[in-house]
């Protein structure tokens, strides 16, 4: 399988983010794709080479104008009101407030953003807008190739970023700006199957009023988890969108053996619509070593997950998420793709 | 003037905020009020006495039941999760998420907040519901006494929160539960005039549909300062509150001859209403040398604006809220208090 990778991830590398109530260095480290880039070099995965450059175009057919420009010029303008540290948000515009945009750096931050754990860093423009290309690069792989498999090894993570909000280490959503440029190159129907331990609450909110793109995510209980607020399994689509959104949330402590049977589930709806192209949203944190999580399956899980996908049939696109167990996030990833390659 | 004061203040007592991107202690810390009530004793302002109890059901008449729970075991469930910490939340259900309650204590952090910047630890229900009986207590006194005025010197401060949110360092909205005591007691018609540097978005958020509570804010324009999403000029109230809801927001560095102008316009709508009771948001984070604000009154401009306000001939109520210059806390307060007490 081949691997799209972008050196420029290792530009954001934020101090902080606040988790339990601490400012820790960031879970998401550029260490985790490094050590996903070893693994697919050690077992001989496949090729690996770099994204070319698709612009801002792809990302603002996702992305609201205002919000891209913001992630633009944000550093540069929270530098100037605060010095050279990383730009973190201080409120948010919950319940009964207005959505009102501010004139403030401190105020746009506010608006832009749902969490205090993605830091803006200097580098932050670059890596994301690079985290893009790789996605976009890798989505034009598997069309152009006819390869029945191509991995993107996306860092920043895109799942949690909504049209115009960033968080959960997210900032443009790099599967559905690769869904999208699926369909604006052909594909009549596109499915997306999320399988990080998080809920992928951006996509679900970017595509939750579409029929031309079926969402299922698999992942932790809202009511227990980040992002708390989505993720429900009565949340099924709008409008257009009503019966293209899947949600299966499963409690803390769930392994293997209820984690397969809702894969099943998911995989058979995805059978069902008969997508041109399938998207994956890569996380391994479902791990039950991730520090953050509270999932427990095992290395060896992750490889039937990539068998039972790659059984669909269908062209697949590998988009890199989460997964925070430093020293097994390069054996977790690699498995799930050996997984789909070796049948 | 008889001053209300309960050393249960100290019990809140975080080790951080969020702000300016680093966790910092907390600008609202004990020694604030330890400050004005020194300066109080100093210029012998009058008498000094702690709260009586009026249990929950005045706070209730406020915020949401769920909400007063919440509260009450939030650091108990903390602690049993994540160990003797403060605690902060983790994100926040911002536009497009669901406003559903979690189970889980991080998600309900984040469902009850809109900042990372107000830590609730092992303190702090002993410190908000002391600071909500001082409020009460000098709404009881100046009814009983006949007074002009009383200072309730309430710490935590209040007017951030909301029916069923917290931040800003607030928990219970103190003035608003006073109000509310007022009304429930006698009085047919109520004033709140907002001098805190930051717009009282909880006190406009409780009472924006209401006519028998009129509210007047001066402070720091939203677009530029926290809380950002509230604040505005064209917010005027809503239904029966049409009309009650007036808003001054005003420049970064703003002094006196601008305040001054906003502060005699506001003052002419309270007489207009002439309300039974007129509270006070006592902030003085208007001052020049505040460390996270923008203003530039000086201390002499304190006195002046208790002058104007006694001008009105109302009983008045003084609810203290913020002002982080800790120097200058006491003379700045007390300023406006015995600007009030000196005609």
């Amino acid at each position: 399988m081949h691997t799209i990778y972008s050196a420029d991830h290792k530009l954001q590398d934020g101090k902080f983010e606040l988790i339990d109530g601490q400012l820790l260095p960031p879970f998401e480290c550029p260490k985790r794709a490094e050590n996903v880039l070893d693994r697919i070099n050690e077992v001989g995965l496949g090729a690996v080479s770099g994204p070319g450059d698709f612009g801002l175009d792809p990302v603002r057919r996702i992305h609201d104008v205002d919000f891209v420009d913001f992630l633009r010029t944000a550093h540069d303008e929270w530098r100037a009101a605060h010095g050279d540290t990383d730009a973190l948000p201080l409120n948010w515009p919950c319940r009964g407030f207005r959505q009102v945009i501010p004139e403030s750096i401190d105020g746009r931050l506010s608006y832009y953003s749902f969490d205090a754990g993605t830091p803006i860093t200097a580098g932050t423009w670059t890596a994301i807008t690079a985290s893009a290309n790789v996605a976009l690069t890798g989505a034009k792989m598997l069309k152009d190739s006819g390869d029945r498999a191509v991995f993107s090894l996306c860092r920043p993570p895109g799942h949690h970023a909504a049209k115009n909000l960033y968080a959960g280490y997210c900032f443009f959503n790099n599967v559905a700006v690769a869904a999208q440029w699926f369909r604006d190159n052909g594909a009549a129907k596109v499915a997306i199957l999320d399988v990080d331990y998080h809920h992928g609450n951006g996509t679900q909110m970017i595509m939750y009023d579409r029929s031309d793109v079926l969402f299922v995510s698999l992942h932790a209980h809202p009511t227990q988890e980040y992002p708390f607020f989505l993720g429900y399994e009565d949340e099924t689509g709008d409008g257009e969108g009503a019966g293209f959104n899947l949600n299966f949330p499963m409690r803390w402590g769930t392994a293997w053996d209820v984690y397969s049977q809702s894969l099943d589930k998911g995989i058979a709806r995805i059978a069902e619509y008969a997508p041109d192209i399938l998207l994956v949203s890569l996380g391994v944190d479902t791990f039950k070593k991730d520090p953050i999580s509270h999932f427990k399956l095992e290395s060896e899980d992750f490889t039937e997950i990539g068998r039972r996908i790659e059984a669909l049939g269908l062209p697949t696109h590998f988009v890199m998420e989460g997964g925070y167990a430093i020293d097994e996030i390069g054996v977790n990833t690699v498995n799930m793709l050996a997984g789909f390659e070796e049948t």
